[in-house]
């Protein structure tokens, strides 16, 4: 099995994508993140959702953890941070290595890209632009199908 | 709203349960990972989806992830090396901090906690025993709903 069986489309997430769309892919897939890709569909990052809810936060919060409990539950207003700036303005710099395989490559090259980032997603690529994604939960169900 | 409003019941992870079942459990559910308790039901580790990879990757695949590549694909023979193996056994040691919060914190506080350790799941505790679990891209959900 190779990763372009596996992988899934989801829809693009371009580095000039409002961030706050970025957020409601994440949130409406159930996906622990998403790859960015730049404007010839190349990955050009990855967000993870614990990174949006990092930066949705107001910085004071971020400071003092012990704040978050004294304040309102008003998450949905700080959520609207993100509206008008684009993805590429907000993903974390300077860029970590982008998780990444090819189409054609089997999945224990997957898995062990994946367990060496332990990251919870990756980019497949075909002729270096983005194919889809493989979330560590669907490889795993995968090698569990006997 | 709190985190009890929030948090998601799934199947308990015992320390002493298979192994192979909570890797079951991750996939099943498209869980980033699983919060491992101990008997008395306290978040004892957290589990990632990435780690279980890692648990399954024969060492010399990890070691020379270019081997990865030129292997067949039978990543459903490497899952088998879970079967017998209690959850306690394999979980990363030393044991790192276990991302948790109370079933009465604000979501702000979930996410402010999710954001600092940058992970992709918390433990919702009551009177320390754990309650449920959030992913951060439910919780992201939650604060795209206006």
């Amino acid at each position: 099995m190779r990763a372009e069986d596996l992988d899934e489309q989801f829809p693009i997430v371009d580095v000039d994508s409002d961030a706050l769309e970025a957020a409601r892919m994440i949130a409406e897939h159930g996906l622990p993140g998403v790859i960015v890709v730049d404007a010839s569909r190349k990955p050009h990052a990855v967000l993870l959702a614990s990174e949006v809810l990092h930066l949705i936060l107001p910085r004071y919060v971020q400071d003092n953890v012990m704040l978050a409990g004294v304040m309102g539950d008003a998450l949905a207003d700080h959520a609207q941070r993100l509206a008008g700036k684009a993805v590429g303005e907000v993903v974390p710099k300077p860029p970590r290595r982008i998780p990444s395989v090819d189409a054609r490559d089997g999945v224990i090259k997957v898995a062990a890209e994946m367990a060496q980032l332990r990251c919870p997603l990756i980019a497949v690529t075909k002729n270096g632009r983005l194919h889809g994604v493989i979330t560590a939960s669907r490889l795993l169900a995968a090698a569990l199908k006997s």
